[in-house]
């Protein structure tokens, strides 16, 4: 009955219960966990109700004038978001205002301020989190589709584009910055580090969108990118360490490194041993859901050691969805696992542009000119230092270096990681800050649009098709259950 | 990099942002939403491996022993949960104690214990969250599996079987109590009010395992349970005022009744109207995932809408469900909507079992006594008074009228709500509490196996096809899309 669900907290542990929601609110005086959960559970509703109709606006508009989908759910969180509309805004840093949807939720029920910003703070979270789950089914995804033997194959070259596309853009991000604008070595280090990074989920989403994620490119971009993040971590341990003590604790970068290379190779190699016994374990099951179940078991456990070593938590969703590829399962599980990420990764795609304050890029504003100056420097860093990775890429004759380049130009959130750990140490300037957020929202927005246009340049791709890029491998589909 | 994910927070409000993980923890003194988020995800990372692994060990031993799969999740759930492993425990109430999954995360991190508290808040609140959405997903799939024709056209029985089943175990209840265990009136109205309800889930999910959600009898069943749950909510609202006034406040119960009734007759008509138009728009969108989005987005308007004016948000997705259901999409939307389901329903099946606190049973504990002789009371007239609906049905030759009156048996966490709102008014004493409790644990283990057995006393069901009962419609499949 009414929000019976709020009240499974009384079983085994109902004294002193209170009601579940607003009908009866004078028994009680403190807004509680059973009354606050009705509440919360509204605000998710209506949080995924706005995310999806933002992402699907903005998807099949996006669509339509022939640019990515995904820069339409990016826009679409954009308006919807803090710098637009209000109706999805996380109570992050000083503004706890709320949002507008919980000004809807305050309007149906008779809970105080205090309540609401608990239940705003608990929706918040809820959405936070989905929008994690989101980015990590992405990944299980991408890792599925991707073809592990292929990637050791591109390898060698996956390594020199992420080694130069982490090396160059550091360097030139780091004097420049000195050099033009006599800013001090700690922030222009910390604003070449942030300079390095690449966002995987962008670039994986749109080569997916154009049907090149198993292309030659697309696989070399994609094991660039996971190289990527694995250098940008202890990029990131090093400059936060230099932040903190004024010099490099070479321990913990050692112990990253080792960590990391550990946990790919050795997750790849123990998945392998054991995705027999995984295969055999589902074909022994009876009840539903045995394959998708199983496998994100996997996928999770994965994601959660790589997060706990100081990893990403996506890098092992990743990892889990490249040994499940090599299972005679794959197809069965990329078929199931399609409804799942369409429901899971707009909230990712969305909340990113419902999070990006895009007032910074306004030059009417005087604030925003000395940091839109230094901005300008660090996107043209930005740019060339990814796309001319493609071009030391050695023995493959033909193959689209331009592309490449292009695919490994999106910061996205990762860029942001370094800001936020240098605003946190105090080394960033106000303006050095904004500079580095305008740098991260030009290049995650200007990237899809322009991997279309370099991807199109070479070869002629189906004009209308690639939007439903994995919902169309189904049609191949053959019956994989031994 | 590095969690890089709970980092998105730094977009746009980043002055003053924090360290995004427990690295670098010296660096502030206080722990933030950034510094949390990464251990929430953890968390809720560890709940889910932990709620699959119980749900899938629980049902495929429960298949195993041709006992309904969701028992054993269940079961797995009692298991994990509150009365014996601790590993999925909610904060709720005094016990903030945490759960050994918790102390897991706080090996892994060098979080503070006020942290720790915060994170272990935000995960329960998570996976909370996530429970509900899995039985919304799930009354949204017994809503497309129902058929809206079939269910009207039983309507007339189905009203007696809820009727019947509200008031007869209710009036032997409350009678029963006074005059035999000498308790006053306003206790012995909530523990009667207790009995008179449905738990619909769970009906519905043993229905669907063996196949009879769509025979008359589970028509019936299921559009009794609807009405039940409506009933309930009237039942609950008059007796909280008496409760809390002495007096029935007629104009609260009347508004109840219109505005349940309005919703159910509103949501069905104007959405079959609408129904043409959710196809054609499904049918222009050219990216992935429109069919699933779209829908998504109906049952979550609906589901909030039927939470706002005080009904359940899963009456809102049966809703959705039955009117998708009529739509010439509905073959693809039940097959995409399986792998959502099956990601999302386990979380809530599990859940409940896990806050299952069943101390409460044990005979050995003097405490128990007093509250196990009621409780026996309580189970025989919750068992009678719904067992004999079945028999009220009138033109019906030849329906299996034992099954109908054993598919109501289970209160579920419907039940609780009762003792809950009667626990926070004071009405209740602990054994009467504990009573209840004792009988809702009951009725909600025993009737999924009671209700197979009934089922196969009349009618052969193959005996081992039953558990993957909706995985097996898509052989049947035919293009939907026009």
């Amino acid at each position: 009955m009414v929000d019976a669900l709020s009240c499974f907290s009384f079983i085994g542990n109902f004294f002193g219960v209170l009601p579940y929601n607003a009908a009866w609110p004078s028994l009680i005086a403190e807004a509680t966990e059973a009354e606050i959960e009705p509440l919360v559970l509204a605000g998710v509703l209506l949080s995924l109700i706005t995310v999806y109709l933002a992402a699907k606006v903005g998807g099949e508009l996006c669509a339509r004038v022939n640019l990515p989908p995904v820069l339409g759910e990016l826009l679409g969180g954009v308006i919807v978001g803090v710098s637009a509309l209000h109706l999805i805004v996380f109570p992050e840093g000083a503004g706890e205002t709320g949002s507008m949807l919980m000004e809807l939720v305050k309007s149906t029920s008779s809970m105080d301020s205090e309540g609401l910003l608990a239940v705003f703070r608990g929706e918040s979270e809820v959405v936070s989190i989905l929008a994690e789950l989101g980015v990590i089914i992405l990944l299980f995804e991408i890792g599925l589709e991707s073809d592990l033997k292929e990637l050791i194959r591109v390898g060698p070259q996956a390594a020199i584009v992420a080694v130069i596309g982490v090396v160059l853009p550091f360097a030139l991000g780091t004097t420049g910055l000195i050099a033009l604008f006599n800013i001090a070595t700690i922030p222009a280090v910390f604003a070449g580090a942030a300079l390095t990074a690449t966002s995987i989920g962008i670039t994986a989403k749109v080569l997916a969108e154009i049907q090149k994620l198993s292309s030659k490119e697309g696989q070399i971009i994609i094991g660039a990118a996971v190289l990527d993040d694995v250098l940008g971590i202890i990029v990131l341990a090093v400059v936060a360490s230099l932040a903190k003590t004024g010099e490099i604790q070479v321990q913990n970068v050692v112990i990253l490194i080792v960590s990391a290379a550990a946990f790919l190779v050795g997750a790849i190699f123990v998945g392998r041993l054991l995705s027999p016994l995984f295969v055999g374990l589902v074909d022994q099951m009876q009840t539903r859901g045995e394959l998708i179940i199983t496998s994100l078991i996997f996928a999770f456990v994965l994601s959660y050691i790589a997060a706990t070593i100081q990893l990403e938590a996506i890098l092992g969703a990743f990892a889990a969805g490249l040994i499940l590829a090599e299972t005679p399962k794959h197809k069965e599980l990329e078929e199931q696992i399609i409804p799942i990420a369409d429901m899971l990764v707009p909230i990712f795609f969305v909340t990113v542009g419902a999070r990006t304050d895009v007032s910074v890029l306004n030059p009417l504003n005087p604030d925003n000119r000395e940091g839109l100056i230094i901005a300008s420097f660090l996107v043209l860093v930005a740019i060339i230092g990814k796309v001319v990775t493609g071009f030391a890429i050695f023995g493959q004759p033909g193959i689209n270096r331009l592309a490449i380049g292009v695919g490994m130009i999106p910061r996205g959130e990762v860029g942001l990681v370094f800001a936020g750990v240098g605003s946190a140490s105090g080394a960033l300037s106000e303006s050095l800050e904004a500079a580095i957020i305008v740098m991260v929202i030009l290049t995650t927005f200007v990237a899809p649009p322009l991997l279309r246009i370099v991807f199109k340049d070479s070869d002629s791709i189906p004009p209308d098709d690639e939007v439903q890029v994995v919902a169309s491998t189904p049609s191949e589909e053959q019956p994989t259950t031994s």
